[in-house]
């Protein structure tokens, strides 16, 4: 699996890469910093790990991603300008690091039998929870209740991933194929600037809310 | 367990609506609130599943509940408008919800042979932390450690319950009367707006802070 | 080892304490401090034993626990005024408190065989996290993202555990050691105002953010 284990990788660092960008908007120290990091790239997949008692989680059990996700804090930290340039590969890896942990909640719950609609929340958690922690501890609405085409994609990957595999498509092509299709949505969705349809715009929903 | 099943629903039904509302107040997208609706639903128990280590969590294990609250959320965004004529009937069905999921978290607490104490804290947490996480998840103060005689309710129904627990007395007969008591403070607290005795009048705490 | 348990017993009431003192500012009301409050002592510990599967958690299975906070608490509110000329006592308890967690932490995942890094982080965790919890539920970026040597000091103090461990040095030895280091240094750095250097000084890191 040396072709899945580097896309963890690249995944792993840049879900800690934007964990950097997020706590250095708010002037956290290195400490908190490097918390924010570890809790954006392993986050989602602890809360999966909890929820089906999946126990000690992930992280506590192989530790090299500790140490990839702190060598990569480190790096954004000090690199901290070039990265501005490089906002598109960045938001590059973030996806096919999206595509490729949605696969493996997905992969992890149906190993453990569970409903394929619960296999479908696993694979989003496993992809957006991580993103939800960083916020909420950074004191943000999490922007993906808000703006976000992320988790939609999330799901339609997961879908397709259940559909191949009860097809029994063979597991491998099975996740190349869902991870591709979360990545390419996502790609789309920025790209021309997709959105969920608002359900303010015709309703009389949350009239007492703000403007958008 | 027809009759308790009924109420299940409506309480799952009636707290996803209140996701609903929370959600729509902070105008997220049609994810975020069909998120938030869950979260409030199933909150609750999912806490309590993880803390006494009963994984995978109950609604993993079953969907049912996550297609009522799918459907409940949608129909409370179609229906915004006819739901504001039903407040009442909304916070009915609220209250009803509490009163069970109290009974039910203490029942399984009791269950796994814990200290009564622990089952108290057990009910109260499976009614009121999913209404918790939904205020953490919209960036406001729970609404219950602010002016709710909510918890104290589940408090006093969870207390009962074991009383009548360890006076023999049969579990359907202390289900109902337990509920019935944490439905029943809670209408008289709203009706009569009674408060917990507020901790600022008399003495020099919080100070500091803002006036209420 | 009833030095260890008073040690432990002064740790979780003046970790109660300064849950209410966060929530008064916040002008909760008495059950809304009662449960920050116990969030605050107990919070560190369940995150630990819900990552490594100790369930159910620590405190559920010690109510003690719970009476010692709830009693602190109703002290706390009583004797408000005093508190307020008491802050060192109540910081020098705080200390003894992350101290003894930090170990109590680290012992428990040498205990479940984890990787020593693992035992750093979970040591770190138990001291921290009840503080991080309080902080969300009061809406607030955690404190110790922010300004705060307190983490550090657990981490050195945890490591230090480990190196005296490996050195077969005995527990009792190695525990009184390494949470004398956690104190000492928490209370070194408070002392000469020290803090971690800062991230923001020399590189372009968070321009767009706010001036601290």
């Amino acid at each position: 699996m040396d072709f899945i284990f580097i896309l963890d990788l690249l995944g792993t660092i840049s879900f800690a890469i934007s964990g950097v960008l997020t706590a250095t908007k708010k002037r956290l120290d290195i400490f908190g910093i490097l918390i924010i990091a570890t809790v954006t790239a392993v986050g989602g997949g602890t809360v999966r790990d909890v929820l089906i008692g999946k126990t000690p989680v992930t992280w506590m059990m192989d530790v090299r991603f500790l140490y990839i996700i702190a060598g990569s804090t480190f790096f954004a930290m000090i690199f901290s300008k070039a990265l501005r340039y490089m906002r598109t590969s960045l938001f590059l890896f973030d996806t096919i690091g999206i595509g490729l942990y949605t696969v493996a909640g997905v992969k992890i719950g149906l190993a453990a039998q569970l409903h394929p609609v619960t296999c479908v929340i696993l694979g989003t958690l496993s992809a957006c929870f991580g993103g939800v922690i960083r916020d909420i501890l950074c004191n943000e609405i999490p922007v993906i209740f808000r703006k976000e085409v992320y988790a939609t994609a999330c799901i339609v990957g997961a879908v397709i991933y259940i559909l191949l595999h009860k097809a029994n498509v063979s597991s491998e092509l099975a996740s190349i194929l869902a991870a591709s299709a979360v990545i390419t949505i996502r790609l789309l969705a920025v790209r021309f600037n997709l959105q969920l349809p608002s359900p303010y715009r015709y309703s009389a929903l949350g009239q007492g809310g703000n403007t958008p």
